[in-house]
């Protein structure tokens, strides 16, 4: 787990993102009672070269299918196809498991990326917006009143 | 569950997006041995009036959050603050469960949803990009050789 938090980090520098996560708790939620997420570390000649992180979604139209969270390959290990292997293990993955689909997000800078993904004949839901809640604007929302009746 | 399975397919029509779901998987998954949902069936003067359906994300970044997958008023129950109040409430539960955040997505033409969450206090991720891989292009990815090494 310091290795998979240790590589969370440099993905999270990458995509100029801030970083909450403790050691502690991704043992509690990767391995607790309710694992939240399972992860692959990827290994190049013996060498920790990423990771990919991933949990179940679920879609009311179409029912279960798997969300990877993080894809991430360290600079030094680029270029060797070690990307293309992991996208092939989770398809491996998500078929083996029955599910309908394999779904992830993608910065919209990252043009290697999108072309790496448009390659693998991947679909782009241009036509979807993520939309978030969180800190005060979470607590304000719930601690608004109910409507009158 | 065929209430809910006939609200699904009404937001479904209303999103113009197509559904495979049975009564059968939903019951199985939202009430076997590992639930994959929650929802919560919506009443106004005890008439069902939408339905909300969620459940648990990871960001390996920020932890455990929720994602609302459906939020749906049918037409009829619409401007009596029946969504707020829902939004409200999926907020206590995030805010209960101690998540860092409440998280879904909206299309892109349905400007009354993105008006109503803007004015929730929402942020709207504008540099991320919903990514697929279903069907054909999913099997054939499952089947395509590991790299040389």
């Amino acid at each position: 787990m310091p290795l998979l938090r240790q590589m969370i980090l440099e993905f999270a520098e990458f995509e100029k993102l801030a970083v909450s996560i403790t050691e502690e708790r991704l043992v509690r939620d990767g391995f607790g009672e309710r694992p939240r997420f399972r992860a692959l570390i990827l290994e190049w000649e013996g060498k920790p070269a990423g990771h990919a992180l991933y949990f179940p979604f679920y879609s009311s139209f179409e029912g279960e299918g798997i969300f990877l969270e993080d894809l991430y390959v360290r600079e030094a290990f680029r270029g060797k196809g070690i990307g293309k292997a992991v996208m092939a293990e989770m398809a491996r993955i998500a078929v083996r498991e029955g599910v309908w689909a394999l779904c992830w997000e993608v910065l919209d800078w990252n043009e290697p990326a999108i072309d790496f993904y448009r390659h693998l004949g991947a679909s782009f839901m241009e036509d979807r917006k993520a939309v978030r809640l969180d800190g005060d604007a979470l607590q304000k929302m719930a601690e608004s009143g109910l409507p009158s009746r």
